[in-house]
């Protein structure tokens, strides 16, 4: 494992980053460089400043998405800034390339206050069709991401809905290949910040509408303190907000306490959170899904080994990996493409449901895609534009 | 002329934009994968949280520009509104790439607030090597350079320095060619925007510092109502200010009283401004440089057939065409190279007299170079790196 990060830092090196422009125009003539910039670029302005929306028929803004963070959480480095962001924000633009062709830019900002975040977005959106919020901390991602939901493009947390959804598209594979419904399971998370936030909200369909989003019968969330509970004095408000739809008869206590009987395990949260006497004491054949990087919460050997059904990771050398790469490019994909001035819950639901269903027999060890088939962008961005435009068909039209 | 406006839409539409992402690295396999993004791109980033230079060194912040415009001043069309300026910035991006293999992405602003605009740049400089402020109006643009100076990464006004120095590249050529000194001229300028302000400016070296700076003899700037003199009560700031190094007599009266015997004429105006009979008033022999796009103040052939020695527009079906592309690509390759902090008025001064040489033998019909040789940039480059590495010696060491 040491390996792949010297490697990483020598390729780094070598290419002195990983990002390149290139052009979609011939400019070796006097006539091509006449029409792609003066005097003939003048006809596309007029075009756009007579009618804006021509803007994403004639610029890169039809198919540009901005990586915007702030660098304070990034992977599990923390808060380490935005230039110490940039190799994964370059990293995330070129998946956006490899996965959708979309072309996407890092924005690393020199700021972290939430007031400021919005601002800077909203300032710098004419020039995009989307905007990825990535490795943003919680709890201000909540509010950034729900304070943009009004700027007419896509915005979009990926590591709160894509790490969601991908886990939603995981649990309905889990639970068929298993003889489950999702509306019978007992999950508990561990990690309360924006992925296991975000995770809570999708299992419980708040926000995403009943007729569309089946919920699962009990949520219960835990952060290092142990079960987020009523009798906790020590609750953000927004982990105090989990309560209005997690832990309902209001169990307190640690991992272990909360653990027992639950048919799923969801880690967002670090190495070592869970081990085999836990995996038993949760529900015969549970599901789990310890997704912390680089090392899981319990390795796959060790939980099967103590019973578990079907073992989910962040890792790719393992099955199951619950990879957002299998979410956020097809879903940009499909709002870009229906030009959807938001990515809905309509939309999210749609995305989580393609995904599981890329898998045309589950198995225990395959209830998610390979991350490289490149058939799984395209199905879930054929959902996401479909309802998207069935959503904003008033819109759109 | 018509012609290629229609041709230049039909490509925008074609391609839907000109601007595209592309990887210098491969992304085919899952090995490819954990180098570029998770989890090996962690050791780049924990690199760069120890020693923010180095992401100078492994990310695409060596070599990128943001090309930052309101959408206020776009090409001769005014204020069109960031959306409209897309297709201008693109352009640009695409011509970093073609002459100085610089990776630049375009960032349209929805703010004309001089605060906002120098606030935004300062949010978004830590993923960027450099920013090339672009079409952003008078006087607001002088005050957003001047303020972003300190920002620890180039930030270039383009329209204003840009064009005066490839403006005083070509009048250091047609001096030599009508062998004249430069400190005899005396030069009026047409237009008191970004442009005719930084050409006054740069023509006078005032900031250049007088050790490498050769001043002409007079300066005399014109806007619409005429002369710019201290007889006027109507002049803004910005061109009271002018009055500190132009019109030293205190000349006033219309273009025509102060063109007359004037050697040189700049024109950063409009289509008819001067004619024939303007120009025979003039001294003998005079150099002309009507750049008034994309109809020059005097067509060519007229200027020459009353009497003009030298005459260069901003078109490219005529000789001598003062194309900023002759400028910026090696301003920014150089200073990148360099790792300057700024883009110096020393630097400036090189590559304006770096630009001169370039051509081996001027004639009347060729003071600047053809704007494709790929040679221009190059030296450009050299030569700005060279005064960049004197200037920052102690900082870049």
């Amino acid at each position: 494992m040491s390996d792949v990060f010297q490697r990483s830092l020598d390729l780094h090196q070598h290419h002195r980053g990983k990002l390149a422009i290139a052009s979609r125009v011939g400019l070796d003539t006097r006539e091509d460089l006449s029409l792609a910039y003066s005097p003939g670029v003048a006809a596309p302005c007029e075009e756009i400043a007579a009618a804006p929306e021509r803007a994403r028929e004639l610029t890169v803004k039809g198919n540009s998405v901005a990586v915007v963070t702030d660098g304070s959480a990034v992977l599990g480095l923390g808060n380490i800034g935005p230039e110490a962001a940039l190799p994964v924000m370059e990293g995330k633009a070129l998946l956006f390339k490899r996965f959708a062709g979309i072309d996407a830019w890092p924005i690393c900002l020199d700021t972290q206050d939430e007031d400021e975040i919005v601002e800077t977005v909203r300032r710098i959106a004419p020039g995009f069709g989307g905007v990825n919020l990535e490795d943003i901390a919680a709890p201000r991602c909540f509010a950034i991401e729900a304070r943009l939901q009004d700027l007419g493009i896509p915005v979009f947390h990926d590591d709160q809905h894509g790490t969601a959804i991908v886990l939603l598209a995981a649990l309905i594979n889990a639970a068929r290949v298993t003889g489950r419904r999702l509306e019978d399971l007992s999950v508990v998370i561990n990690g309360a910040g924006a992925a296991g936030t975000a995770i809570a909200r999708l299992l419980r369909c708040v926000g995403y509408g009943t007729h569309e989003c089946v919920p699962v019968r009990e949520v219960i969330v835990c952060d290092s303190r142990g079960a987020i509970s009523r009798s906790r004095q020590d609750l953000s408000p927004e982990k105090a907000e989990l309560l209005g739809y997690t832990n309902r008869n209001d169990r307190s206590g640690g991992l272990a306490e909360v653990l027992e009987g639950a048919e799923v395990f969801v880690g967002v949260s670090v190495a070592g959170a869970l081990d085999a006497a836990l995996v038993r004491s949760m529900a015969p054949r549970p599901l789990l899904f310890p997704m912390a990087n680089p090392v899981p919460e319990i390795m796959p050997e060790e939980a099967l080994a103590a019973g578990a059904a079907v073992v989910g990771t962040g890792r790719s050398d393992f099955p199951n990996q619950v990879n957002n790469v299998l979410a956020f490019p097809g879903i940009f994909r499909g709002a870009l493409d229906a030009g959807a001035p938001r990515i809905s819950p309509h939309m999210m639901i749609h995305a989580a449901y393609a995904l599981a269903r890329t898998v045309e027999e589950p198995t225990a060890e395959r209830v998610l895609p390979d991350p490289l088939d490149p058939e799984v962008p395209r199905v879930v961005a054929a959902a996401v534009e479909a309802a998207a435009r069935r959503e904003f068909a008033e819109a759109l039209r």
